[in-house]
């Protein structure tokens, strides 16, 4: 018998484990794992995220596929922290992971489950880390497969999905056309759909930055800023919380904020209680959170509003200046889409949400060289 | 009073550890650190590479310029050894550095050094990831560095050089003709060369490779196959095993073999006692490695004759059919440089040189996306 089950984040039905269930069979929304026993995966030999304990929806380390994704370091950041007058700023270097982005964590649990369900073919949309971050697990693990990405999506991405020996369907007009392809596609193929956004497994993967994050700190940082699109990383780092705090392993949860985009932002605009409406042809260089219609944005909101957080919306502009600052002061060459977090800290600074003698730590999501910055 | 000074590798004459110094007085041999005591150096707090008891050039510990370096993790590579008919095929990754590439190993201590001695400002040749590596701990340290580059250099690696505020100078014609212009300007202007290449420094970070091999495998592996172009991982993984070695902590040291580009092959020429000679034009897919004068090549190859090592030169075409390779079944995207170790292990396991039932390790140098393959 599994050691999990799914569980609908809206009306609580239960569904038992399978490959391809992404929706509550009685309301249609988002399924959660949940754990009714310890399992039988044994850690001995595994590293990287695999090591930190937590619960894992896998039940043979033989069917593990993993590069050693985890275990990403932190590096005090001295000169944001002096600009911005704080007097602990972290960066948590995510992009310091197999395809050089935080998502490889939600796609070695993903895939690993993928794995051993004997899944031969998955689809997947991405606007690109994500897509890259599947092709390679799926190489890795002797599976097909299809993505799903906007035409417009950044040459390096496109590049580094199809190396992987992917097979890419470009679509043409607004991030969305690229999910309502790929749903067509798994209907007509009658494939497994992979999708990072709407797995419950993914999650399962992007939790364990909450282990890594307690792990690493004496105190645990009392704020955490992350970048949000789908919120697969702010809903795992919550996730991975609130098991820890269930297990007694820290007390207090890090309030976790969410940014975003002015051009494209829901959350944002919900939390701020704001009517908000994609525009067609919106566009933000913040690529990664360029998200309009996010489908667990009501698990989102609960995320931020449960752990005290809140939410802003930034412009281009400064995210790009906080690019170069990164680059220039930190020596870390993150993606716009990474420094969006430092543009909404400064916000936040300036809101007085943070305060001066508070920790913060940013995760630093995704490596500059995947959508460079423009032409120096 | 220090704990280090410098000896030549050739004459074994000593001198004081200094900022500027890579070239014996009496000589003109590159020189080597040489411990004289335990020196001051408190790691904690201190994580990755800093963690690992190695002996460091470094007296304080608010020196060091860190971003997490080092603690790479090691994939199985179970397709390439079944490809391969070799039992154990390890790939350790490398590229998960803070640039994309191992060269951090040598950079954080050598602007470590730098930093600690009081230096604003060096110069740099790289035809690419060590001035990437090197602009970007500068920028940490708030050091200015000047990085020569070929005009050639990809164009990924050059943005990425530049993203992190380095003066980039790009210099026409063969790569040594950058390193001609870098020794003119440190003359002119007085500066530090604060070069990969020589600086005995940089080794003292590259020799961290070999402690985390230590620590990471249960039995060490037989044999590790480097891409070499001017020796930096090599010769650092050499020193690492001997000095593991003299402390008692490992009995063998593992054959350390050189990959290099059949098109610039010194070291795999001097080995085989072929003459050769770089012809004007030569080129190579596998930049990193294209260097026709390696200033330490007497010493590159006495780490490879002292451990039973072997060196192979390999074609472009069979560095292209590994980069594929690689990430089609591994999921590893490689950097060609670094495909090329996997097309020299195919011809060492041809030549016989390494043994069916013999455990390999295999350093994946550099990140893809900092070179990328063709487009796809």
């Amino acid at each position: 018998m599994s050691h999990i089950r799914l569980r609908c984040i809206a009306c609580d039905a239960t569904h038992p484990a399978d490959a391809g269930t992404l929706f509550c069979r009685r309301c249609r929304s988002p399924l959660d794992v949940e754990y009714v026993g310890y399992g039988t995966l044994s850690r001995a030999g595994l590293t990287g995220l695999w090591s930190l304990g937590a619960p894992a929806p896998v039940h043979d380390a033989r069917n593990v596929v993993t590069m050693g994704e985890g275990q990403t370091p932190v590096a005090r950041f001295e000169r944001v922290g002096e600009r911005l007058r704080l007097s602990a700023v972290l960066g948590k270097l995510e992009y310091q992971s197999p395809t050089g982005s935080f998502k490889d964590r939600g796609t070695t649990v993903l895939m690993s489950v993928m794995k051993e369900m004997g899944v031969t073919e998955v689809v997947e949309d991405s606007s690109g880390n994500a897509g890259a971050s599947i092709a390679a697990y799926a190489a890795k693990a002797g599976i097909v497969a299809h993505i799903f990405a906007p035409a417009s999506a950044p040459v390096a991405k496109l590049s580094q999905i199809r190396v992987y020996g992917a097979q890419v369907h470009l679509i043409e007009g607004p991030r969305e056309a690229a999910t309502h392809a790929a749903k067509e596609f798994v209907a007509r193929r009658g494939l497994v759909y992979a999708s990072h956004n709407l797995s419950p497994y993914f999650l399962e993967g992007t939790k364990t930055f909450a282990y890594e994050v307690a792990a690493q700190s004496g105190e645990l940082p009392r704020h955490i800023v992350i970048p949000v699109g789908n919120g697969s990383l702010l809903i795992g780092a919550w996730k991975g919380f609130l098991e820890l705090k269930e297990r007694g392993r820290i007390k207090v949860i890090p309030r976790l904020h969410a940014v975003q985009a002015e051009a494209v932002q829901p959350i944002a605009s919900a939390y701020a209680g704001r009517e908000w409406q994609v525009l067609a042809g919106a566009r933000t260089v913040a690529g990664g959170i360029s998200v309009g219609q996010p489908p667990r944005l009501k698990q989102a909101l609960r995320a931020i509003r449960e752990t005290g957080g809140a939410s802003v919306a930034v412009a281009d502009e400064a995210i790009l200046r906080w690019q170069l600052l990164l680059a220039r002061e930190e020596g870390v060459y993150a993606e716009p889409t990474s420094a969006a977090a430092f543009a909404g800290l400064e916000a936040l600074v300036g809101q007085g949400v943070i305060g001066r003698d508070e920790t913060v730590l940013l995760p630093v999501t995704g490596m500059g060289l995947k959508d460079a910055a423009p032409a120096l």
